[in-house]
């Protein structure tokens, strides 16, 4: 059965990871669930490079894009989309950290291949927010920036290009202490003068929409850098790309967004849950839920002849919203929703079982989640708390009247409102109920 | 990525196991995905009874509920429905026999609990009817029986009780060798009576529907059996179930069916491909690709104070289906679809990507799986050769002419038909054709 992960129960593990398993729509593609161990330690060690190259550094991948690479690289394979839900273990100290399983699921959506700008980006922001959304973890926000816009700071700010890694690994932490902390360490620890810190420190304040994006390509210190402006005018396609894609508004170019991992080149984006945690109670303190970016290099560090394979992609951090659902659940006692099912049939009649029967048949053939009692005559009452005990929006009730009039009742379980339709429309009814988000 | 299962191409795999992974409707449940290591030498061990039973031996599980028995009881759970996708690994020779991987995936559902009589178990049928229609493998059969009623032949064709097992071990193999032979072996080596083989002999020539479980109750001797009469009251009541499920066409009473398993208690079931291999060809010889049965006693021996739960469930032959899907994609370079894309977004025009980018969001956001090609400006031809080349059904072409006059083309690809539709219209026109079985 489910292994047990952390403190969370079996079933809402398993409610949460077929979320997941869903591939999303954009996706398009079937999830891949694999099984590929992934320890953390064997992973800096794999990325020796062929090329030796000095003072390439690998941050232990948090949420990491390395096994995909890798595999493009191995397998020769110029253009992918992928999906996939799969088991990882980490090696760590046997008790849990805060957070952190040893053993957890990852899943991730890449694309691979060489395509018209920022149209692979931009769905990978629209499967992020579809992602996020199903999982109904609250609200949320995608920040974003581009590696190209850090890297132009750090230049015209007149951080010493050698140094460029390591501010970049400060400025990572600026979701997690303030700016004052972060240029503490780029002084006190990294050396980089104060002045260029305050330089750094007036640009990373600014977040904002695409209208931040138009005035900092107007920016008169930032626009003499060429890959600055690379990174802007990429992001400007972008956000007019995720305005017709409608999800602008949960997207903000901030550019103190780092992203601490090396292999991006491009685009960089971070999700992070907006809901604060209620009065005094502990913050929950789970850091970003998703991430991702463009990393262009990545696949011919591993190809022996280097060849480039674009890609873009994101992570969804499995143990941190698992972590988050375990909070809630603790503290509010929320609920996490274990079936899938969308229609509950019931009657308050005796001898309507056969009826049931033959309507749940028609439910299901339509492509419709529906679930009924086992029982031949079940209390009207018993049949209602268990649509509402296992969270079942919608209960269809046929009864000896509805019969004869060719009717039938759709009772909402949320607002026990309950409407009268024909027989005949019940399937389109339910269909369309259930398809509106 | 994907673990290579045998000779089938990753992605087949991937599509195939994603089609077991979304759960039959009817299931209501997240499909868990578990990684249980279930060695079949280890099942013998584990499966020491704590009352010692002379003579209890379990065959080696070809399809199993054995683990999921185990769960209930460990658990003391006492009602319970899962459907299960798991990796399973098998100790076996290093090579690769025929049908049978050393790794592969087990796909399951079972119903745990007491509930009023036959309803699970019709709903078990029914699911099976769904995921087999699903993988699309052809036309199918499934076979039903009853233990009971296997066990009341034997009983009063005259079997000595001390050889039920053995004689229904023989008459288990009766799909893969003739009357001739298993009555062969039931006489010359299980030293059973020449008459009595011949009195079996003439009950399980018969097949058919409900009236053949009518005619059965009127049997002057089966009807002698106060079990053969409860297996065949219960057979009858779930064909009028199945009734309404509106699926006998894919049932039939069977009564050479007996299922070598021990543990089953009554209801019995298994489906076979009833596709014949093509002229010259070697037949396929995969037997079952799916089976499963009622098994009342079998969570009470694995409770120290053996309390039952009754139980009835069904089991995918994963890696015969595998195997099967092989072997047509060798034989007849049969094609398995890798994507679920619903609709594919196209456009005959230059500049016309984001009328594509901003319909393509619509029909995500209205649940439908779409795509299209990250270009520009890609040619007509080669997005409608891309359609035809990964089996998208259904093309939404977008044009000047339709952008002036408020209307989309909906092509079919398979017939290219085409039919102009208003703009409004085409969410809800997708969401009619793509439910539509």
């Amino acid at each position: 059965m489910m292994p047990q992960l952390g403190f969370l129960p079996r079933r809402a593990c398993a409610a949460l990871l077929s979320q997941m398993l869903r591939p999303p729509r954009a996706a398009c593609l079937p999830a891949v669930c694999c099984h590929s161990q992934v320890a953390e330690v064997m992973l800096t060690s794999q990325l020796k490079p062929h090329q030796e190259k000095p003072n390439f550094i690998i941050k232990t991948p948090k949420l990491c894009e390395v096994p995909f690479a890798r595999y493009l690289a191995m397998n020769k394979l110029k253009k992918m989309k992928r999906y996939q839900v799969g088991k990882v273990w980490r090696r760590e100290s046997p008790t849990i950290v805060q957070g952190r399983y040893r053993e957890f699921y990852q899943c991730d959506f890449d694309i691979a291949g060489q395509f018209d700008p920022m149209i692979p980006d931009a769905e990978c922001l629209k499967i992020m927010c579809e992602i996020l959304s199903g999982l109904q973890l609250g609200d949320f926000l995608i920040k974003v920036n581009d590696r190209r816009i850090v890297d132009g700071i750090f230049a015209v700010c007149g951080v010493p290009e050698s140094k460029f890694r390591t501010i970049c690994a400060s400025m990572d932490k600026l979701d997690k202490i303030s700016w004052k902390d972060v240029r503490h360490e780029m002084v006190a620890k990294k050396g980089l003068a104060p002045e260029v810190a305050d330089r750094i420190g007036d640009y990373v304040q600014h977040h904002g929409g695409i209208s931040l994006v138009e005035q900092m390509l107007q920016d008169p210190r930032l626009s003499q850098s060429e890959q600055a402006l690379e990174g802007l005018k990429s992001l400007k396609l972008l956000f007019e790309y995720l305005t017709l894609f409608r999800i602008t508004e949960k997207i903000s170019f901030d550019l103190s967004l780092a992203r601490g991992l090396d292999y991006y080149t491009g685009v960089i984006y971070e999700a992070v849950l907006l809901q604060p945690p209620a009065a005094g109670e502990e913050p929950l303190h789970v850091g970003s839920v998703a991430a991702g970016g463009r990393y262009d290099e990545l696949v011919a560090m591993f190809n022996p002849k280097g060849h480039k394979v674009p890609c873009v992609g994101l992570s969804i951090g499995v143990e941190r919203i698992f972590h988050i659902v375990e909070q809630r659940m603790k503290t509010f006692g929320e609920k996490v929703r274990t079936t899938e099912t969308q229609v509950f049939v019931a009657t308050p009649q005796k001898n309507f079982l056969q009826e049931r029967l033959k309507l749940i048949a028609e439910l299901w053939d339509a492509g419709i989640k529906a679930e009924m009692l086992y029982k031949n005559d079940p209390k009207l009452l018993t049949q209602l708390h268990y649509c509402e005990n296992t969270g079942i929006p919608l209960v269809v009730i046929i009864g000896e009247q509805e019969q004869q009039e060719g009717v039938i009742k759709l009772r909402s379980v949320a607002t026990r409102e309950e409407e009268v339709i024909k027989r005949e429309h019940l399937v389109a009814e339910i269909q369309r109920r259930v398809s509106q988000p």
